[in-house]
């Protein structure tokens, strides 16, 4: 059920960004339950003039290689879920070769009955 | 107020994205109650290879024609409504040649003092 | 913290897209408590026939020129606040050419635990 939307700046090669993408997947399923096949990401590559973020923010150095990770997925994580879920989102990102400072995470939950996943159909109805 | 963001993979013909963009906007307003002139959509192309899905999920067959349709709008429909727009709006992309397997339907609900339509001003504030 | 989106027709130049941005930051700033240096937004260009505006919701006129503006941010703004954030983006951009009816800004609130802004930390956690 997550939906996820990476930005970063273009000239990337595609392997890399398949190998980001694979890294969020892989830490949403380790850390917060989601099964291995609900996989639905799009990666959006903009000019680096067009990226705007912060270098200093909160005390961590931050550069041009900065990846906006956004999850839009079903509300009820715990904060320890959440917690791990960062944890881990960083951890698979370094393994790609970025630095954990330029892993941006941002949550964007919704109810169970917000989804089609195709066909039609609500994929998640109300229990009756 | 519905803003629509539909991400789907490169190398479609205008016009097809424009039919896809269509049919979500007459969905809404059959199903949803959404005037005919409130239309605000974006279309997103990426490369094929920076759109993941899964091809089996929830054990619907899904391809790569697959198209993200990303809701934003009040909060307030019931899920009756919700699940007349997922019917009506695989309808409407079935009419444009999509698989309805292909469509995927995410919605983000906010407060109706979220919007700005225009002119600086809140479009719907509070009643007082 | 806000995570900002700004969408709009392709083919303007690089500084009008910049001086768009900074003038969205600047307004948050000013009005709704954003940190200076908490500046977090991406830019998408996309070709004008996948761009779909209203010319005419709520008596408005909007042209082609159309900016959308996403901002997910931390809930527990005011109404006051959003008023003037709105008010005071279209002041911002207005002053970079763009016509104040061709300003569309969306809110979408989050709870501050859904934000890591770098290092696999949750930034801002509950308070014990």
């Amino acid at each position: 059920m997550p939906l996820v939307r990476i930005t970063l700046a273009r000239d990337t090669s595609a392997e890399h960004r398949r190998a980001i993408a694979d890294g969020v997947h892989q830490a949403l399923v380790e850390t917060a339950g989601v099964p291995p096949d609900d996989r639905f990401q799009s990666v959006h590559e903009v000019p680096a003039s067009d990226l705007h973020w912060s270098a200093s923010y909160l005390g961590l150095e931050r550069t041009g290689a900065i990846v906006f990770v956004q999850i839009f997925l079903n509300a009820g994580r715990t904060v320890a879920v959440k917690k791990a879920l960062y944890g881990r989102i960083a951890e698979r990102l370094a393994a790609t070769g970025l630095r954990k400072e330029d892993v941006l995470v941002n949550l964007v939950e919704v109810p169970r009955e917000n989804w089609s996943f195709g066909g039609g159909l609500m994929s998640y109805p109300p229990q009756q």
